[in-house]
Order: C-alpha cells, then sequence, then structure tokens
C-alpha cells in the first residue's frame, strides 16, 4: 500500500506539460526572438530597484575597484579594437595584485599545491621530497585524503597548529592556541565575521567602528553593510602618517556624543599610507584600547613588507603580552593575516588567518556557529597559508630556491618603495611620505583651483578628476585618494609598487609628465 | 629640507620602547606564565558577550553542524584516545561531503587544476593534451597567467562564457548571456548576496523571504542574519514532498499581515527532502512568483542529481522562457548551481555561479560592487567551475574515462537512494518518501510520548533526543529534522547517502537495530 502509494506519486512526476509548453526547437527561436525584438510593450516595474533594494547596501562604496577600474577596463576594450591612445596598454596600479603585475609564484608552494590537487603527482620523481612530505600531511588532514572535502569550519587542524607555531617563533616564543586560530577566505572575510558578530545597539548606543583615515575601504563598505557607526581618526601625514593617541582621544569623545565606541581598526603595516608603527606607538594605541574598553581588530596583513631599515613589524599580540597580565588576560584582540600580500602574493587562492585573543568562550562558540553556515574556507587557500606559516628551513631540499626567490620579491620592494618615494618628492606639487612598508604610494597631490572647478563642472571629486585624466592620458589606473578619505582640502592617489622596476620607472616617469602637463593647464 | 625632514620622521621608528617592554627571555617566560598561572583577579567583564553581541548573529541556527556534530567531535577524540564504545569509527552522515565519504575526484579535473597550479607540469608527457589545452585557456584568461592573481569580481571571464554555453546546451538552446553570470564562493556565497541585496523596509514593510519547510538551513540562517522575515511554506510529505501553488498562496496571504513578502525561494531538487519538482510545478510556481510580484531565486545545486526514472531535471529558467515573453521579460530570476555537489563533489573548492535574469542593469551594478568589497571568489573554485560546465566531449582523449567515473558516481548514488528508500520503509515507525533526487534521506520517525518526554527531561527536542542517542550508541552522525524545520508534531532526521553501498548497508542496518531498540525502550 505504502509502496504502490509512493509509485503513483513518483507517477506524477510525468504529468504532462502545462499550457505554456512548447517544441524545443520552437522554444529556441523564440526565445532568442525575445530577446533580440523589444517587446511590444516596457517589462513591468521590477521588484528589485535603487528605490527597493537595501539602503546600507547601497550605501557601500568600494574605490580599490570602482568607476575608475571600470573606465580602465573601457579603455583596454576599447585599445583591443583597434582605437589609437596615446599609449598601447593599461597598466593596473590601483590593486595590490602581484602576480598580476608579473611576480612570479614562489615555486615550493605551488609544487604542494599541485601535489595535493593531484596526488598522482606524489610518485613523480619531478617534485622535491619535502615538497612530497607537506603535501602528505596536508592531505592526511583533509576529509578522504582530499583538497575536495569540507574542511571543519575553523580550519584544517593542522594547518591552525601550522599557524600557531608560526605566530609563537614570530613573536619570540609568546604562546599561540591553535584554538584561537580561525582560517578565513582572504582577511577581508575575517575583519568583517568580526565585525558582524561585534555590531549592535540602536541609536546613540549604535556600535561605533574607530577606523584609520586614510583607510583600506574595506572597512567603510563593512560597517555601512552593517549599518554600523564609522568613527574615522585621522593619521598625522606630516608626521610619516603616525598614529596619535591624542587623535584616538579625540575621535572617541567626539564619538560618544552620538554613538558607542565599541571597536578600535589598526591597520599596520599601513594601507594606503605604507607606515610602519613604532612599538611605543603600538604600546600606547594597546593602552587606550584598554582604558576606553574598545575591541582592537588589529589588520597585519603586509606583517612581511617593511623596507624601511629604521623600522620593524611589531605584531601587536606580541606587545600585548610584553605589557604585562593587566593588558594580556583582558584585551580583547583580533588579528588578521592573508595569503594575498608578503612575498607570495597568492591572491587568488583567498587564504587567510584570525587570531583572537581573550574572547569571550561563549563568543568562540557563537564565531564557529556564524562561520558554518559558510562551510569552510577554500581548502586550496589553507593548504597556501600552510606553506606561508611553514617554509622550508635550512637543511631542507627546497630551502634554498625558497630563499632565493623570497629574498628577490622583498629585495626588489624595498629598492621599487625607496625608488617611488624619491621620484616622486622631485616633482613639484607631489609630497611622498616613505613607504616604510605594505605596497602603495600614497603621495599628496596639489590640485590648482582651476581644476578643482573642472571637476565640480564633470561632478567628480577633485583627485578622481585628476585620476581618470591620468586614466585617460597615459593609461596609468590609480585610486584618488577620496577613495580612502583624507582630510578636507587635500588630494592624494594610491598606486602600488607591483610594477617590474624598469616598468615602474617608465610609469612614474608618465605621472610626473603628466603631473607637470597638469599643472600648466590649470594654472 | 623635505628629505631631511623625511629622514627625521623615519628616525621616530627607532624610538626606545615603552615602559612595559622587556626583553624577550623573560616575555616568553612571562607570557606562558600568564597562560598557566591564574591571574591574581579574574579577568574584568569583557567587551563582546552574548549581551552585548549582534543579537541577528545570535539568533542564527545551523544544524547541519550544529551540537551534533560537535558531539560527533568529541566522540571522535574519545575514540582516538582508546576509549571504547559500541563502535569503531563515527560515520558523519550529516553533510553532503561526497570526498569525505571516499568518493573519488574526477581526474580530468584536478588534472587541469594541477596544470593551472603549476604550469611546469605542462610540459610533462603525462597529462592529457585536452587537459593541457583546457589548463592554458584558463591561465590566458588570469591575471599574469597565474591562478594566483585576482580576478574580476564578477568572475574569470572565459569561464563566465563557458557558464552561459553550458546553460544554453542543458536548456535546448535557450539562450543565456555570460554578462548575467556571477561566479561565487560555493552556492551559499550566492545566495547570501542575492538576499543581502533584497532586504530592506522596517516593521511591517520588513521583507518577507519565502523559504521550504523542510528547508536548508543556509537559508534561515542568511534571513536571520539580516534580520529579514522568514515566511515558510510546507512541503507536502503525503505527496512525495511535493510543492503545492496553494499551499504558497496561504503563506503570502498570512505574511502580509506583518511584512511584505518579496522573494520565493525554492530549491530544486529538494534538500533535505529530495523531491523534483514537475514542469507542471515549475510553471505554477513561476505564474504565482508572476502574480504576487516576488523576486525567484531557484536553489538549483543538485540539477546533476537526479535517480528516479520518472523524474528530469527542469530548470527554472527554461520553463520561464518557454512560458512565453509575458514571463520572461518580466520575471525577476537568480539561479544557483556549485561545484560541491553532481558528480564531482569538490565542496573543498567552493566553486560556484548564479545566473540573474531581468536584474535591473542598476542593480547588476550595485551586486558587482558589492562582491568587488571581497575582491573575487578563490580563482581556483572558479577553474573547477569551468571543468563542471565545460567536460571532455566525445573525440576529445579523456572523453572516456571521465563518462566512466562520471556515470560510477551517479549510478552509484542512484543506487544507494533506492537502497535507502526500501530498507528504511522496512522499518515500522519509519516511514521515507521516494529520493528522487539531491543525496539526502529525510524519513519520518515516529517518536513515542516516553522519548519525547525524556528528550524534554534533557531540554532537547525529541528529534535531536533521538539522534544523539543514535550517534552515541552507533557512532551515526545524522542531523535532526527540527534543524531543517518540519510540520508541528512530526519528526525526522536528514541522512547523507553517500558512503560506499557496503558500507550504507551496514549504516541502514545499524538505524533499523537502533530504532527498534528505541522503541522497545521508550514503549
Amino acid at each position: 500500500m505504502q509502496r504502490a502509494a509512493g509509485l503513483v506519486r513518483r507517477g506524477r512526476c510525468l504529468q504532462a506539460a502545462g499550457p505554456w509548453s512548447r517544441s524545443q526547437s520552437s522554444v529556441a527561436a523564440e526565445a532568442s526572438a525575445v530577446l533580440k525584438v523589444r517587446p511590444e510593450r516596457s517589462p513591468r516595474e521590477r521588484i528589485l530597484t535603487l528605490e527597493s533594494m537595501n539602503p546600507q547596501v547601497k550605501a557601500v562604496e568600494y574605490a580599490v575597484r570602482g568607476p575608475i577600474v571600470l573606465k580602465a577596463g573601457e579603455i583596454e576594450l576599447e585599445l583591443q579594437r583597434g582605437i589609437k591612445k596615446p599609449f598601447t596598454e593599461v597598466i593596473r596600479a590601483n590593486i595590490g595584485d602581484a602576480h598580476a603585475m608579473g611576480q612570479q609564484p614562489i615555486t615550493f608552494l605551488r609544487q604542494v599545491m599541485a601535489l595535493c590537487t593531484y596526488p598522482d603527482l606524489l610518485d613523480s620523481p619531478s617534485f622535491p621530497e619535502d615538497a612530497k612530505k607537506r603535501a602528505r600531511r596536508i592531505l592526511q588532514a583533509c576529509g578522504g585524503n582530499s583538497l575536495g572535502a569540507y574542511s571543519a569550519s575553523q580550519g584544517v587542524s593542522c594547518i591552525r597548529e601550522d599557524v600557531a607555531a608560526y605566530i609563537t617563533r614570530r613573536d619570540g616564543g609568546v604562546p599561540a592556541d591553535p584554538d584561537n586560530i580561525y582560517l578565513t577566505t582572504g582577511a577581508s572575510d575575517g575583519i568583517s565575521t568580526i565585525l558582524k558578530i561585534l555590531v549592535s545597539g540602536g541609536g546613540k548606543s549604535r556600535t561605533g567602528v574607530m577606523i584609520p583615515i586614510p583607510q583600506y575601504p574595506l572597512y567603510s563598505a563593512v560597517i555601512s553593510e552593517l549599518d554600523a557607526i564609522q568613527v574615522n581618526y585621522y593619521l598625522d601625514e606630516d608626521n610619516c602618517w603616525a598614529l596619535n593617541v591624542n587623535e584616538l582621544r579625540r575621535a572617541v569623545r567626539e564619538a560618544k556624543n552620538h554613538c558607542d565606541p565599541k571597536v578600535l581598526c589598526i591597520i599596520n603595516p599601513g594601507n594606503p599610507t605604507g607606515q610602519v608603527q613604532s612599538r611605543k606607538c603600538i604600546e600606547d594605541v594597546i593602552h587606550f584600547a584598554w582604558e576606553e574598553k574598545l575591541f582592537l581588530m588589529a589588520d597585519e596583513v603586509y606583517q612581511d613588507n617593511v623596507y624601511s631599515p629604521d623600522c620593524r613589524f611589531h605584531s601587536f599580540k606580541k606587545v600585548l603580552y610584553e605589557m604585562g597580565p593587566e593588558y594580556s588576560n583582558n584585551v580583547e584582540l583580533a588579528s588578521f593575516h592573508s595569503t594575498s600580500k608578503g612575498y607570495m602574493g597568492e591572491c587568488g587562492y583567498r587564504g587567510g588567518y584570525m587570531e583572537v585573543i581573550n574572547l569571550h568562550p561563549e563568543i568562540k562558540g557563537q564565531l564557529v556557529k556564524l562561520l558554518s553556515v559558510r562551510l569552510c574556507p577554500p581548502v586550496s587557500g589553507q593548504a597556501a597559508m600552510d606553506i606561508l606559516v611553514k617554509p622550508p628551513v635550512p637543511g631542507e631540499e627546497s630551502f634554498q630556491q625558497f630563499s632565493r626567490e623570497k629574498e628577490s620579491v622583498l629585495g626588489n620592494l624595498a629598492k621599487k618603495a625607496k625608488l617611488t618615494e624619491d621620484l616622486f618628492n622631485q616633482v613639484p606639487g607631489i609630497h611622498c611620505n616613505p613607504l616604510q612598508g605594505a605596497m602603495y604610494a600614497f603621495p599628496r597631490i596639489f590640485i590648482p583651483d582651476k581644476a578643482v572647478e573642472a571637476a565640480q563642472v564633470h561632478k567628480m571629486a577633485p583627485d578622481m578628476f585628476y585620476c581618470m585624466k591620468l586614466l585617460e592620458e597615459t593609461g596609468i589606473c590609480v585610486v584618488p585618494g577620496s577613495g580612502f578619505g583624507q582630510r578636507e582640502g587635500t588630494y592624494h592617489f594610491r598606486m602600488t609598487i607591483l610594477p617590474p622596476v624598469e616598468k615602474l620607472k617608465t610609469v612614474l616617469q608618465k605621472v610626473k609628465d603628466f603631473h607637470m602637463k597638469f599643472l600648466e593647464k590649470y594654472a
């Protein structure tokens, strides 16, 4: 009976198609007709429009891939179509995309990834033994020994252990606990997840999130998505973009009139500003967070990108512990890292991790729950992260080649950082702070009043107008400072230093020539 | 002058460490001490607590990786520690994780992925030419010919073209436009992105999202995150989990009293319920969405997983076009697909795509903007998707092996679907609808009153109590129906059919024995 019923039910699946059904050929014909011929009457009003959509999403801005980049894409298409321009290629200096700029992947990393992807290669003599050993270890920790299985939502356990060991080494013995490590889909994913958990309250008690200005626009975008309150603190351009705690005090004091400042975001080394914070500055910031009961978020994705001989990277975690139990037992900290920057530049794999300190055990449970909704971060990105935190060591077969490749990438970046700073500072009307770290220059540019007026006519911010002209006349794509935030009446742009040295020299020369012409034209 | 100032500024980076600084060795010692010794006084109150956190995130539930899975993890650790149990291993039948259950990756896919990962292999004679050709094509479309470069936020263009060609083939010539294709980080990412854009309004005009009950809990989780209103429509268990449009009418009518129903989510083939919708049913749903001005979201990630000989997969897109211009020009539709299911089961790569139909051009801009904040989906997942939509064709070197592997996976799944249905329906107090598609059984279980009372004592839902006992006594991990939603007073669980045939037989026998004992115990 049961079964019979079951069969009858299944029979329904065979039910003849309804009144609207047609033969496939006529369908194809009509369907394409539908697309080609304008329908008799205009389509009815859409359900999803600018008016009806989520207003927080509508408010989101993300300059790094904004209008200037869309324009760059159009120009590339025009060049492909053979349309003549004063240049032959678009140079995308808008985003920190190392491989796209010709940087070669680290061989060891790709060897391990290839072995994990296609384990038949484990029998191939053309792969070094240490890469095979590494791949076997990763695969043994994956479900069914496959990168194609879901991992735990927090990430593959042995990779979290390797991350913890890396942090302990990096911080001179300050212990790290694998249970405090969460692997993420790039750092952006970790940052937005932590902010998502933190934001609450309504009206004057809505969560305020303190971010540096200039900032990396992921922060303003996520704050807008979450309908949180953005609290700006300004970095000191006259002082090498240093973070001044008095400015933090000013910002938090004013913020308390209209929101509940609960989070302090730090980017060190700075993006887009390239400063590297001194140890003293980090201590002051931690003390401030402790005083003001702020949750600290330390964006440390450029920790391997320090070029200035006078600077060193100090992790917030390490300084926090060195400040003693009163701080290390109390200050809540989340620190973020990524496979996309440093010397590996593996952006496409979307690998990242975060380490959380003093997170309430119940919140850890909430975090895992929230992450589990998206199942897990890309396992290939997790594997890439494993190589970042556990590179070949002396005595291992791949060590020498790895070191050569790493030093070549970082050495070139240091050279290009100095080159960029020096060249920009030779141009009247451009001032560039030292590029102590990260991979960008954020020079201040003088824009004459006439140009500001011209920009107003085009309904553009003056630096957007400047960058658009730069793109149209030279093919160089950089991001206007207004996309990162800057002090009223000052203008900047962000440019990556990733192009190969010779190409970078040409780029800088072109910017210089453009800038001189621009000053002349709008004098 | 300029430069001098610059140098002075840089000098600051050398500034002596502050009052709290210590030697590294003492730091390490102390830091570990900090972790080991209880601090004199208990830590001060945390900033981030269950009380202060984002209440929408707190409200999120995700049963597929909920308490039952945490318990499974604990039991595995106990087994490793040698603690005796009535079983020797935990069988994770809670999640559709094919490779973790021993399914082998599709060779061609992994060959292409390995070639893209480590292009030196393009010279290796041990890879077929068609795989090399495919890899070269993908790499040529990547920045710097590297999977490590960011892609466009919408996804690699040639892969979007391949997706569009796949959809056109699948839908018998109904055209697809690459501009309407967005590559995503698994289907979950696409679904939550579209919902994020759709949700707006306050009070009675807050967006209502219609979802099936039983549902896949991603939907309830994202609705909760977005503070939208969940509008339940019940699938008809007595009718093979069919979707009845009268039930949709009931649901939308009642919803209009307290929210603005704007979105209708469909899962076909069904998860967790495994039904495959008839063409007639899909037409009725589309007509209903058109009448009620609802945005349609079609979760079609199991489109390759149809087993019942009487059923066929019909895409919402195809049926929409076959219904003629009044529908195909007006109904807004987003359809979702994934690399995680089907016959490839590549969950770990987090590959997915969505196709949007009749999306307002301004909204497309908003969508790209929102996606660009996360930069791009994992490029390796995009490459995996390319193989899914562009498998080897007759005449290509890899075609035969590919077909063998594909048919073996799908053939086994069909066998296991029938096996599971038949075995469950032999057990008194268990009734299981036909598994027409997807990869789960969602049997209804009879739970005696005494067991319901026992569950109440343990503050558990009765089916959670049942599944916990099943896990503790047999090591089999399944998800209680209460995690997916079910009609008041009915109880179910979701179990994947992914274990190999012989193992699945054992699992089913163990469930049967457990169930009989359970009925006895609580009679």
